[in-house]
């Protein structure tokens, strides 16, 4: 296939956040052979942390960052979010696609909790081979903090124009974003003020909703429209098909 | 500690080469409590892939490149390697040294089998920060090639001079470079045409002892030497003291 896409998987669609790293690994299955029934390459897919990370993140108060002598919830931040990467790239192999884990701690720095640098060449050079990058919020080291929490919607917002990816899509536990119980069809940078959006219930670092939906807005402004849906509707967006979603275009 | 040393574990030194990825636990958990007891932190540590990566590059001919369709041994030849470099990390975690892996097909980018591009900024910002990040001989994806594999020996060229490490130290199953032997006490560009050195006898997809000696002689062109010792001589090498090996120096 020559176009691209990239899928985002929510982090509490794919673990249980009530529990301390509880991947859910049928819920993982069935998206797996979603993808893969629809196509397996030409994708590069960005997965939150959900319980897998957070809880570590926020215990090692990684989100205001990292001086000497605490550097220790790096590498236990690093590895819970790891183990949840590992277990979404087991699931797509299982279904034949050559998907490769590749963490944002390796390959990417940042300043002042934004990513100033991703190597991209690589990942350009895996989709041209056939291979599906699976990327993840992470922990990232920081000029100015040590160390930050990049989340994979800012992952998303990095990468999308850098590889020209086509079409962005979010894949959620909610069928878009709620306004007062509705989904919001589409927002623009002139309809988001307007809107009641709910915080988030789980530990989330990464700002929630409204972060993430931040994120989206910029990503719009640099001319790459996303949709936020439900996970069950993958397969319409891998096909093109409408989603009944929320829209972020400008 | 203010001054910086690389050190890198040669593959054959902690893997058995005669088997698929057998890691020498033992041995690891011995050069951990000497590395831990000289210090715990100003060291980069690279190894190699000893039985780990060598046997899965050869059989999918990643030295010669890989091409759409033949991704296949990029993720089967990372996997080996990176297992081998979590026996690395855990057996240093263990003595109490803040190690985290950093995989180069992650953070790396190659051009006709040589690296082009690896972060280092993380890398610097780890060791500031007290971590020991732990690097490893990889498949690294190639501009030109598709994927290609990077050595130990050739990460060390990379990263040496861009890190500001004052020594380098490479810790093998022999006690230096022999010639008919005998340690060659030190080897120049000038003197290194008047050695015979043998090739490795094991699987070897880097080049063996020759490519090693390539890889440092650059370095000692960019003013930076080297030496190689046997293992045992760890402790001597942390502690600044002579190791009676091969020293590469202009």
């Amino acid at each position: 296939m020559s176009d691209r896409i990239m899928l985002k998987l929510g982090g509490s669609v794919i673990t249980d956040k009530s529990g301390d790293c509880a991947i859910d690994r049928d819920r993982l299955s069935g998206i797996a052979r979603d993808i893969a029934r629809a196509r397996k390459d030409g994708i590069l897919i960005v997965h939150g942390a959900g319980s897998c990370g957070h809880p570590e993140a926020k215990r090692y108060h990684l989100d205001t960052g990292a001086a000497p002598g605490q550097a220790g919830g790096i590498a236990v931040t690093h590895h819970a979010v790891s183990a949840l990467n590992a277990g979404v790239v087991a699931a797509l192999r299982q279904e034949g696609i050559e998907a490769v884990g590749i963490h944002p701690l390796h390959a990417g720095y940042a300043d002042g909790g934004r990513l100033v640098a991703f190597e991209c060449r690589h990942l350009d050079q895996m989709l041209a081979l056939g291979i599906v990058p699976v990327i993840h919020g992470d922990v990232v080291m920081d000029r100015s903090r040590g160390a930050c929490i990049v989340s994979g919607d800012q992952l998303i917002r990095f990468l999308a124009g850098r590889l020209s990816l086509q079409r962005v899509g979010l894949a959620t536990d909610v069928p878009g974003v709620l306004d007062r119980g509705m989904v919001v069809p589409v927002i623009t940078p002139a309809t988001i003020q307007t809107l009641q959006i709910g915080s988030s219930t789980h530990t989330d670092v990464t700002g929630g909703m409204r972060g993430k939906i931040a994120e989206l807005l910029e990503l719009a402004e640099a001319g790459i429209g996303s949709e936020i849906f439900h996970v069950s509707r993958i397969p319409d967006f891998l096909a093109g098909r409408d989603c009944n979603g929320t829209r972020i275009i400008t």
